[in-house]
């Protein structure tokens, strides 16, 4: 066989349209959010789980074969099963509480953090595999667990590091008691569906959909859009609702609530301004039926919600008879991945561990990785290069991994017991004893930080 | 419709046949592991990567319909293309690797913790969908990173809690070796795959297998036999192999680099008899090429290696004619839980915060979820019991889950600014003033630990 043809027989290294690789600069900021996202739900009792990737079709899939249907990678396995791939982390959470609710009780609080597969159209930050990052309290109505999930998006973005957020929160009681007050209720669908594009097509859109589409008056449409525009501290706005939900129930158990949410943010000493009341939010039609979030970043609001969630009634009416409400939320990963790019928020190093061990003498490595687990052993990640390369170009290698510090010896510094410590950033270097190394290279570290 | 029709229609919320839902204190047990094994494995500078669920079946798959290849979860998609999912870390790190090394550089030290997917029948520890926890050194034939590889996995068992395991070493260039000294080189696939086998069948097996399968001589089998089970310590056993290979150059090479193992070993202080030499493991046929690995828990030797792997010469030749040696190891994270299970190494708490905040006072719930944030501020994880149910029935939740402390007030401690703290452990309770509430936690947490 010529050389030719063996190059011929090449399968071509590609990952399929709308998937992606993870470099280790881009694992590790990916890690580094999960850690903080798992950090911040553990500390308010939300436990992990996880559900398979694969389940019964029938399970993950609607009984119609609507638009989101079609987007599932759906196959008959080995076995003749009809089976899906999971697209959201939301439908197998219903499975899995009706599955397991008598074992687990309630509350049942719980995040998932994992992969999902939808076949959608690939798009700039579109992706056909994404991960979502989820919590929720499952079991109970208590609008405590409402104020809870908000402090948890507010602890969350404050551990990411980031310093200007808004936490935007409604409640569709709210929006549906101001649309019957305004005898709307037939048509509250309707006018929420093109409610919910106000961010998108602004006011005058809005207005013309809800005539045109929906086939309510123009001063009805306006009427909503100034109930929905109300503008004020949440204090204001909550005083102006009061007024016009007087006498309706359900409206005004929905203020009830966003009373006390923000009477508790107030309590708790959140900085001014950090959560509004935007009475136009609704996100989604049928799913949620309470509290409403969405969060913005103050130095990119133009991305949109960066992690939304809200109250629902019955989670897993497909699967039991049993009512579980819930309230909870989902990180956009991604999306917060990309912004804290833009916002020179990521590390840059591809490497986990700062410091490097070259190998000068291929017949002393044992001394090199002898002093490695040294370092280790004091918790300081290290690695040790495994050749015994031109130092230059090991030390190319240690620039562009982004270590931190290097350590180098040779004849003279075995001799005398000795290792020559560069500092990478400074360009600074020292030969420092055997017994003097570990401590060298913790201060070069610790002054790393400042 | 009458409520039996509503009940029919319910969909059965089940998972498929060899997957698997993690219930919280499962998925805690894995999530730990899965840290440990992170931090470790960036300790020696091992970055993370991801690479996606689905590829191109032609990536994934060998040319012909193997048994393994029947194992894959595949399908055509919605856009005709031939995809499966994973059924391993190794081929997407080939097909990884061949796409990225030039970015990457060498050596390419990456770590990969995902789930796999694999259509076998399921069995008692054998599952459909299970996760991986590779670690691998890609771009150096250097033995100074196959002596890393095996500090990893000792500091790994260590730093899981193990006190007792022991991790065998071999060398493929030594098996070689003996068998072209003994003229049998002809035959080595053959028997060394039966030679696989020892450690279940026995040796009397291994020998009627040799003559009747293999079709060498007893007597011949025998000698394959006397110098893979040579006993000793690895210095005695080196030193048998010495004189048996004696002029064959492979073998020595092999012998060599088991000597510089060994030698750094004893050099950076590993316990006498952590590290044993066993001649007749052999892991599979095609693949490995040097260095091989297993590791054996001393207190349940019976389950086999929790951690295998070893040095090939060349990942990704279906890819790329660049040659990409390496040395690397896997976890079995299915079975070191199991094993950590049965010996009672698991924790059986269900919640990841030890501090409830019962709820007393339903219109109080400003100063339940305050005091929470509190001992957050401070690290320490709270739940919020988000109804005012009996108290009997949220220190019943208490019990159940697993916390540690109890945080109670009603009116009367409301006025004297007091909480009531329990300590579930010993029973304990005390009523301290809200300035004293996060020391006395604090010391509560600590002391329960001891």
């Amino acid at each position: 066989m010529s050389k030719d043809n063996q190059k011929a027989q090449k399968i071509k290294p590609q990952t399929l349209r709308g998937f992606r690789d993870f470099l280790p600069d881009q694992m590790m900021a990916r890690e580094h959010l999960i850690d903080t996202a798992r950090f911040v739900y553990r500390s308010y009792g939300f436990a992990p789980i996880d559900t398979p990737a694969l389940e019964y079709a029938e399970v993950l899939l609607g009984k119609g074969g609507d638009e989101s249907d079609k987007q599932v990678f759906r196959f008959t396995d080995q076995g003749a099963r009809d089976v899906a791939m999971r697209f959201d982390l939301t439908v197998p959470l219903a499975r899995y509480s009706a599955q397991h609710i008598q074992e687990l009780g309630t509350p049942f609080r719980r995040y998932h953090i994992g992969p999902v597969w939808r076949g959608e159209r690939p798009a700039r930050g579109r992706y056909r595999e994404f991960m979502q990052c989820d919590f929720d309290t499952i079991g109970s109505d208590s609008n405590a667990a409402d104020i809870e999930t908000l402090m948890v998006i507010n602890d969350l973005f404050e551990r990411i590091g980031i310093e200007r957020f808004t936490m935007r929160v409604n409640n569709r009681m709210v929006l549906n008691g101001l649309l019957a007050k305004n005898g709307l209720e037939d048509q509250a669908p309707g006018i929420l569906r093109v409610l919910d594009k106000l961010s998108k097509i602004g006011r005058d859109k809005v207005v013309d959909e809800m005539v045109g589409k929906v086939g309510i008056r123009k001063e009805q449409a306006d009427s909503v859009l100034d109930m929905a525009q109300l503008q004020g501290s949440p204090v204001e706005i909550m005083s102006s609702l009061e007024k016009m939900l007087s006498g309706n129930d359900v409206g005004e158990a929905g203020l009830a609530n966003l009373r006390e949410l923000f009477q508790t943010v107030s309590d708790c000493g959140l900085p001014e301004g950090r959560v509004s009341l935007d009475v136009s939010i609704a996100r989604g039609l049928d799913y949620y039926t309470g509290t409403i979030y969405e969060t913005f970043l103050g130095d990119l609001p133009e991305i949109g919600s960066v992690c939304s969630g809200g109250r629902y009634d019955n989670l897993a009416a497909k699967f039991t008879s049993q009512k579980l409400p819930g309230v909870g939320a989902s990180l956009g990963l991604d999306r917060m991945l990309a912004a804290m790019e833009e916002l020179g928020m990521t590390e840059t190093a591809t490497t986990p561990a700062p410091v490097l061990v070259t190998m000068f003498e291929r017949s002393r490595a044992s001394s090199y990785i002898a002093i490695a687990r040294r370092l280790r052993a004091e918790g300081i990640g290290v690695e040790v290069f495994p050749e015994a390369k031109g130092i230059g170009k090991q030390m190319k290698y240690a620039d562009r991994k982004g270590f931190k510090v290097a350590l180098i010896a040779g004849a003279d510094e075995f001799e005398a017991g000795n290792w020559q410590i560069k500092g990478l950033a400074d360009g600074s270097q020292q030969e420092v004893t055997d017994n003097d190394v570990v401590d060298v290279v913790k201060s070069l570290l610790t002054a790393g930080k400042r």
